[in-house]
């Protein structure tokens, strides 16, 4: 293999290559922006020309705007629509609006139904009024239903190319019937048994059909325990535990009337579990969704404004625990020296058991089932790193400021401060959970103002109480 | 379908269910809990019979160490060693320990390779050689060479069983060979196509293999284009991207010298996303990628206490800072009572920032091609905000302190902060990443060490040379 690849003069090729494209290292996505540069076309596409798609899609998030309309002229003749659903939302807007409505129009009729939703939901109305006039009717109806489902759930993700068969059916006219048949899905993993409703009974995983003797009936090979059906209103994120939890590779969607009208497979889901994950993480930074490297400064600028603003409220209402003790900070200004610590540790603390306890309750490893364990168990972590801390900053402080009782007053203050950061660490996402709000939507400003509030509160307020 | 589920009484069973088992709700778990709570143990084993074995998993997780016990002995009868792949690895440790090595040694003989690696990898030696020697010879080579496989790499989570046929063949001598064979994997998706020196030359998924005519030959219908091969010794995380961008289902593994050794398929892939975004969001908040819930609170609390110790560590750095401009401060107390302003809203600016970078580093978006345009736009985007905040603020305590002057100062503050939080926000992972380091460990102490001591620096520094 590695004779064969030398004989082709590749410019890059990493270990884990098997195919015939030519993996997009850094250095390899350099060498085609500067042959950009240097006007150099025909360089440029001889690299580009090794490309698989996904590695011309992330090539397009890496490049500047400008040099991003030189490779969509470069990719234009040989364009794969599948690399537009590889894209973020408003790379592709771009990137579609530079190929021209009309290219892409004719060229995402190629796709399995589920990707031309991906291509075309998030577009503006006539943007997507224009592309879907390309699809033939069926096609165009079968979009169109998908994108009458609410966002996020079942409706939206799934494909309406599939097959199904009944039960009384050999292994041999399964056979005999996909071998004949047009308009079958590009690739399926499990062939699913529907009843004379249309309901599905069960599934025959391929892997079982293609080892099954053909005089064999489906009813006796399928597989009813392991099918699970998805209610086609059903929320993407429980679509994706429910494929993480039973190993699934697909499911049939079913309408409410328990129809078949679709099926999901899990290279959608992987899509969904990367939603959902990114999700978190931005929410608990207080970053929006919207919020990708392609995104113009000013927009970005905007969507975090708002999180900073909030943050601007509750860092002004510690200010405000502060200013009542103005007097004692004057006498004593080792106090203002030292309370931002008592706050920092609490903020930190509280942190650890904030996104241990937002990740459980996603993975619903934390559920009100024992919800009054963990809360216990974090109060009992942060309490016994409280108290660990009260000895050491302590001890700091008596030995910086050279006053003993200054020191017990912040050992005290840090301990009081962990234990609310462990309590509400705990108890605010689960209290957003429980209000049916995402737990991590701001949890962690919540969070920090407790702990500010609680921290300047308990340090100051002591230090005015035992020291003056 | 509503019917039959009403007729079979089932006491809960929600919208998305159609296999033949009950889903797991809070609600379901507290009453299975408490059944044994009452020792009601016919009622508890009766509800547990209805559940799929990753719903017992996940009840295992939400129990108390006495009630996992008596779950354990409840479900040792009809045991499905899948269940143990489900569990965390401590909460797994302790399952195995409760059902006895002997039980678990007999059952797990019944898994592919990659589950029973799964299984043993994290037990102690003893319990581990004793559950291997339960297995068939072959077996166990399988499961010890995975083993010899340093951890988090391809080897660790691909499966040995596989099929792979050479290329002469033709669709129909592969299916007859596949209805007679032996030693199959449970579930493939895909045929791997070997040369003379069993290495992979290209795969027919099987839905493609299921629909072409007998006579044709493999040669001609098997997929190279989309083949992709990982080596053996590959980080897990590598594979994962891979999956992810090529919308893979199952990929052959290779070892050195090209020879094909096993196939990773999709859901091991899943496992491996989610430990790694686990692992980000985790290590962004400083808690250790042990710290599961069922971890004890002694270990969790130690686990926290390295990362809360450097957090000592630069608070203390930044109440330094502070300590330089004591005798500003008792001059003018609002300084005092303001500078945690300064500091929050850098801290949080580099948050977004970072979580950002963090996560487009991870997903590839971000890379050297285009490194110095994100710094440059993230630095604008908290500019930006630095200039909105600066007006916000001044305003503020210009009205808060009636002083215009002030309000200046902290306006000032403000934008030097939020730039410094823009640039290290961005900088931070990014050196790290460059240095070979998970760009998600300790960036946000260095970022808020930075924002801190920045913050409180140019306020008090301002504060001291313009209005004093």
């Amino acid at each position: 293999m590695t004779d064969q690849v030398e004989e082709l003069e590749r410019p890059a090729e990493n270990t884990s290559s098997g195919d015939d494209y030519v993996d997009l290292t850094p250095e390899y996505a350099r060498e085609i922006l500067d042959a950009l540069g240097d006007d150099d076309v025909s360089r440029a596409e001889e690299l580009i020309s090794e490309l698989h798609f996904a590695d011309i899609a992330d090539l397009l998030g890496w490049a500047s705007s400008s040099q991003r309309a030189k490779l969509v002229d470069l990719i234009r003749p040989d364009f794969d629509p599948e690399l537009l659903t590889e894209l973020d939302d408003e790379l592709r807007e771009e990137v579609i609006s530079l190929l021209g409505t009309e290219a892409v129009a004719e060229a995402i009729s190629e796709l399995d139904s589920d990707d031309v939703v991906e291509v075309v939901e998030y577009l503006e109305e006539e943007d997507q009024k224009e592309l879907l006039g390309a699809l033939s009717d069926i096609e165009r109806a079968r979009v169109e239903e998908a994108l009458s489902y609410p966002e996020y759930t079942a409706g939206r993700i799934m494909q309406r190319e599939l097959v199904a068969i009944p039960d009384y059916w050999s292994v041999g006219q399964t056979i005999d019937f996909l071998r004949s048949a047009k308009n079958l899905p590009d690739d399926f993993y499990d062939i699913i048994v529907v009843d004379p409703r249309y309901s599905p009974v069960g599934i025959v995983p391929l892997s079982r059909a293609i080892r099954t003797n053909r005089p064999v009936l489906i009813r006796d090979v399928m597989d009813t325990e392991n099918m699970r059906t998805v209610v086609v209103t059903e929320e993407q994120e429980n679509v994706a535990h429910l494929f993480r939890q039973r190993d699934l590779i697909s499911a049939p969607v079913v309408d409410d009337t328990g129809r078949l009208v679709g099926v999901i497979t899990v290279d959608d889901v992987v899509d969904v579990i990367d939603e959902e994950y990114e999700e978190d993480m931005m929410r608990l930074a207080g970053v929006g969704e919207e919020d990708d490297l392609s995104s113009a400064i000013f927009d970005t600028t905007r969507s975090r404004f708002t999180w900073l603003l909030v943050n601007l409220f509750t860092a002004i209402a510690a200010s405000m625990v502060i200013s009542v003790f103005e007097g004692t900070i004057q006498q004593l200004v080792a106090l203002a020296v030292l309370m931002p610590i008592v706050a920092s540790m609490g903020g930190n603390a509280g942190t650890q058991t904030l996104t241990v306890a937002v990740r459980a309750i996603a993975t619903r490893e934390l559920t009100s089932t024992n919800a009054w364990r963990v809360i216990r168990k974090e109060v009992a972590v942060c309490g016994l790193n409280g108290l660990a801390f009260a000895v050491l900053t302590g001890a700091v402080t008596w030995f910086w400021f050279d006053d003993g009782l200054l020191g017990a007053v912040i050992g005290a203050a840090m301990i009081i401060n962990l234990l609310f950061a462990g309590l509400f660490g705990a108890l605010i996402p689960l209290g957003l959970e429980r209000a049916g709000i995402d737990p991590a939507v701001s949890s962690s400003v919540f969070l920090t103002t407790i702990t500010d509030v609680v921290g300047f509160f308990a340090f100051l307020g002591l230090a005015a109480t035992f020291l003056l």
